[in-house]
């Protein structure tokens, strides 16, 4: 398990996904109850520090502090006014709906279940449910792993679609340095789906695999002395091999969504975090910087370093539900966000199972699409983050957490009914 | 020389102030000439790290850059609304003045000689006078090294004037972890204007120097394979042995300023970086968040950490010049200011070997007060970083710089003059 090795809470994967869980996770302990980072000095074993921030629970205080741990990179609001999010309360913490195990629960429940840290849900825009727990706060920003994909998908998605970035060229006409890489012979669409065959296993039972080699060229897992690994991730990503067939199926590759952060400001010329400063974070009125990790040559972990703000995040799943409009501007066209709301191809999907946890879903972009009723998808991130747009329901909802096992089996089936409760909770109101 | 000890600009003191130059500094040379940082990656010859950013010319990149490296905490500036800074502009570069060597030199020429990174002029609380070079931008916060100090020396004051901590205690009163230290038998007063007897030495041609010790228990500098010192810098102040006279005399030691800001959040029960925020930059109506580098307890660097922009601290400078008031609101009562504005002793400060650099000075609550005609008073940082308040001329004065020598003594009697002549240029003016 992860925690047995050490790594615990900071990798960015979609880690045992495919398996059932085998034991169950340990019992929730709130930040409060364990007074971590308290007093100063805090008391030796109430530190948390490289040497444990990957543990459990020292993991739930790490989540919403990355930055006081590892170097970043901001993400500038600028000076515009924070775009208003208004509030029309719903009742909704203590609304019963049934389990994925047929029993009934509250959503309060579901939250403290799930080891939630923040919960936002929007309708039509307004703010009618909000939670913060365990120490979280409006402003504080929590690490989102996976959900910073998403970003680097729909920032290439608009890239393609202003003929800028072609998908169906091979990566190396952008990325030269990975011709001998399984990114040789690849194609940017088979990057941006991760359809791309490469040998990059995510198994946290076997020291073997490269998401190891991944953590600590990108900084996320200490290195022991004497590494003489990989210095950087794009280092790393040069020696990967081509293992299968590329287009043959999906696998989720957290390296597909660095080669596409690479490829983006190879394009742009710009830093990723420049990009989403001037894209996103000083257009939309957000309340607070964002920030992302950097490896030691400075590169953003475009797979796996963002955080935001709950709110913040709300008003980009509010942007993508309008269509890529907000605060009174184009963020992105809506050619870009319709394409992402249709998904990817979904059988395609079934190759790398990943559906026991997520059964019917497909993967376009860097994003997660349902196929429900609704014509939710998502944004998705390891330990419970959640950019979740339900467009029929007019339904976005922010889910940040730091569940300490790193597989979406422990917790995603029971996600599900919750968001189909809360669609339902909110749909046909005013 | 700190260079050949590969320290080179990371280290927070007043190092070789009290020493004539031997040796002229490398030849300026700007970040775009110097290419570092540019590209995805960029080259190995061209990236800046742990291993070389304290060097020059890299150091020159860091202290535009220093959360891309080291783990900080952000002073947040909140969603309130910039306060406006108005803008009267004089053509002040291309003015000459006569320099400490007898010859005439522009504005201009003064911030190049002096690696000038950027500089902002307030007459009447207007910009005069602004200047970004070297890859600056009005958004980028600026290492400021020991112009922290005097933030930290600004909350204990007040604190003091609230009656909430006594200067003339025992620092045990407030710090019973430091009294088998140097610390244990000397007043908070004693701290606040470093006249506590304390072995630190700041020698950097010396491996013995306590400076190290400090360097490597805070972050500042990399730790040796197998280091055994303290972990932390709370935990190295412990281990430092009086000697001398407490209250003596004047000696300019970054240490004190850490006992400073630990009793500021003992008494308060809030971190530095927190106080910064509320009693500060949410108050002034800053215009961008500012941060703290941390050590691996999670301690801010309260004597050399700070990081913001030229305008931000252009704005704290304006607000000490109005007796404590800005944007509307009392920040510091006058009587705070006014002591500072005061000065210390002017006979133990020649007591430490400073007044080289800095004749005729006094150091009072961590705050130089040069004694001139006009009233001036300043915050100071190694490698050329000032809050520059001048009463008389109703003038502020920042200056962000990134020199290649951690010493006063090349720059400083350069910078007096500049400081007459920018005086003389905007007094009486309307």
């Amino acid at each position: 398990m992860a925690g047995a090795l050490g790594l615990g809470g900071l990798l960015p994967a979609a880690a045992l996904a495919q398996t059932a869980p085998a034991l169950p996770p340990p019992a929730s302990v709130t930040l409060d109850a364990l007074g971590l980072m308290q007093g100063f000095l805090p008391p030796p074993d109430k530190r948390v520090d490289l040497s444990n921030s990957g543990k459990y629970p020292q993991m739930r205080w790490t989540l919403q502090h990355l930055r006081e741990l590892k170097p970043t990179q901001s993400i500038r609001r600028g000076n515009q006014p924070v775009s208003a999010l208004t509030e029309a309360t719903l009742p909704l913490g203590d609304m019963q709906f049934v389990s994925d195990k047929g029993q009934p629960i509250t959503v309060n429940q579901w939250l403290d279940s799930t080891y939630t840290d923040a919960l936002v849900v929007l309708h039509k825009g307004k703010v009618v449910f909000e939670r913060y727990q365990n120490q979280m706060q409006p402003a504080s920003p929590h690490l989102l792993f996976s959900v910073t994909k998403s970003f680097t998908g729909l920032m290439a998605a608009q890239l393609a679609h202003d003929g800028k970035l072609d998908p169906e060229a091979l990566v190396t006409k952008y990325l030269p340095e990975l011709a001998s890489s399984a990114w040789g012979d690849m194609t940017v669409r088979q990057v941006m789906d991760m359809t791309g065959a490469v040998r990059f296993r995510e198994v946290y039972t076997d020291p073997t695999s490269e998401v190891f080699g991944y953590s600590l060229a990108s900084g996320l897992m200490e290195r022991p002395p004497g590494y003489q690994g990989a210095a950087n991730v794009y280092d790393f990503l040069k020696t990967l091999p081509k293992e299968g067939t590329h287009g043959e199926g999906f696998v989720y590759r957290t390296v597909h969504s660095e080669v596409l952060g690479w490829i983006v400001s190879r394009v742009t010329n710009r830093r990723w975090s420049d990009l989403m400063s001037e894209q996103l974070w000083q257009k939309m009125g957000m309340q607070e910087d964002a920030y992302v990790m950097v490896d030691s040559a400075g590169t953003p972990l475009q797979g796996a370093g963002l955080n935001a703000t709950a709110r913040d995040l709300a008003r980009v799943g509010e942007m993508l539900r309008l269509g890529g409009r907000f605060n009174g501007q184009k963020i992105f066209d809506q050619a870009v966000v319709d394409d992402i709301r249709k998904g990817g191809d979904r059988e395609k999907f079934k190759f790398g199972g990943i559906q026991a946890a997520r059964p019917g879903y497909s993967y376009r972009n860097q994003w997660w699409a349902l196929h429900n009723a609704d014509g939710a998808y998502e944004a998705a991130g390891i330990h419970g983050q959640f950019i979740h747009v339900n467009p029929k329901a007019e339904m976005v909802v922010i889910k940040l957490s730091s569940h300490p096992m790193a597989a979406a089996a422990y917790t995603h089936a029971l996600t599900l009914k919750a968001w189909a409760a809360l669609a339902d909770a909110v749909r046909d109101k005013p």
